[in-house]
């Protein structure tokens, strides 16, 4: 069955603590992002600008939906848009790329949390975890959700490659400190990831086996450093997702499940849905 | 048949203006660039350094033969690998991933060419086009030369994908100025794209019909908009095959005739090549 372009499943406003946010930011204000409130890539913007205290408008879009005004904005029609205030000389100023546009935040408002080192060889090392969040994890929290039956490849496999990887990301956290990825405290990398960290249940629900993150009893038959590094995993999580700054853009728990239905029947319309379908780059 | 893991076809040094350089470059240095004369990825950073007028020793590397003391210093045994000197701690700092490289001694070092804006916005949109080069022109480059007959897409289908991306990269390019992408000059849009777009040469050598686009002759029956799309082209590549910073980085043309013979026939070893083959993130 090919898959249908339009996903009509989706509630078409937030729901739970990130309706409450998205309501204190429906006012005018120059500076506007447009979202989705279920769109992870949407939410890491959403974050940084809760981390750094900026004031902006929060305005829904629906991706499969999209409306000509948003289209004339950005007519690549990518969820998050930033819209900035017009330059001095009146420019429209349109950016777009959930990382990018995190990291022009993080440069552009001194106030709040400062994500990126100062230091060039921290910031870069910073984001060379942003790389591998992004081509290891993300990348393959998709193949795994995605995953059917009909693949080349088994579920075993996809879980495996999840594991290793999320392993390693796990063995290079900080070891003291608040429980944070970088010894600088919550930052890109944090960020970068929390989206995709906080819909692993997903997997969980629907994909035979589930993540497969051995839970607290599983893990007192492991060996020490199996043991460890799954400790310090939970420490990360526990400490991510208690932040102010995140825990505000969750929507009720149930909604998502009814988003990533499509993907998990590997019938979603999304651009991100489609490349990891077809074997391509992600957009 | 099954690709074989190792390429043994490839020079084992650079030759042509790139091993001048590379010996000019081979005196012992704190600051080192891991580097295969042949490796597009590398030759990113090589100009970079050249750019930036910053001093360096070239270390060659056989990707596909890394020899232990390489994979000492970078586990992941990727090029290029850029070894700093020791932090005042005696910490061994290592870097990979060529454009955080790039960004990296951009930020460190104020010598030479500056190659991202100052301002946070402007930065923001020159790494968007870096975005666009990785994904659609470099990822596009690859399963342009990786294409045969035995893929379930023709090759009409990815040179018509290739040149539209290209157009769409061209139409942003500024309209004064030198030639280069941005209004600023010589930047890392530049950088990012300049070794693919010096290989675009092996496509027209390996592949029926070439890249396609279209030369002088063909160009005058074009309609205004195409003939100035590929006008505004052809400026852009003179002028950055025109810096001393880049023409000092290639080899001689017969040598990558040998190395890309591989990736033509799709049965390269080397990681970006199986990654485009398996229809998988570029690592």
């Amino acid at each position: 069955m090919p898959p249908k372009e339009v996903d009509t499943t989706i509630s078409p406003s937030a729901t739970g603590p990130a309706l409450a946010l998205a309501n204190s930011h429906s006012g005018n204000h120059p500076l506007k992002l447009y979202a989705g409130w279920f769109c992870p890539f949407v939410q890491r913007v959403w974050i940084t600008l809760q981390e750094k205290e900026i004031d902006y408008r929060y305005v829904e879009i629906n991706p499969y939906h999209k409306a000509p005004g948003f289209l004339a904005l950005n007519p690549r029609g990518l969820i998050p848009t930033l819209v900035l205030p017009p330059s001095e000389a009146g420019e429209q100023r349109v950016l777009y790329e959930s990382v990018i546009v995190c990291e022009y935040l993080d440069e552009q408002y001194n106030s709040g949390t400062r994500l990126l080192p100062w230091d060039p060889y921290e910031r870069a090392r910073a984001r060379l975890w942003v790389n591998f969040v992004e081509k290891k994890l993300v990348a393959g929290w998709y193949r795994f959700i995605q995953h059917t039956q009909e693949k080349s490849y088994t579920i075993e496999e996809v879980r495996n490659e999840f594991l290793d990887n999320l392993k390693t990301f796990v063995k290079e956290m900080d070891d003291e400190g608040e429980g944070y990825f970088g010894k600088e405290g919550f930052g890109l990398v944090d960020v970068s990831f929390v989206p995709w960290a906080g819909r692993l249940w997903l997997i969980d629900h629907y994909k035979p086996g589930g993540v497969g993150i051995p839970k607290e009893e599983e893990r007192k038959k492991l060996g020490e450093e199996e043991r460890s590094i799954w400790e310090r995993w939970e420490r990360w999580y526990e400490a991510v997702m208690g932040r102010e700054g995140v825990k505000g853009t969750w929507s009720e728990k149930e909604e998502y499940v009814g988003v990533y239905k499509r993907y998990a029947e590997d019938q979603t319309g999304s651009e991100v849905g489609k490349a990891t379908r077809e074997g391509r780059v992600l957009p």
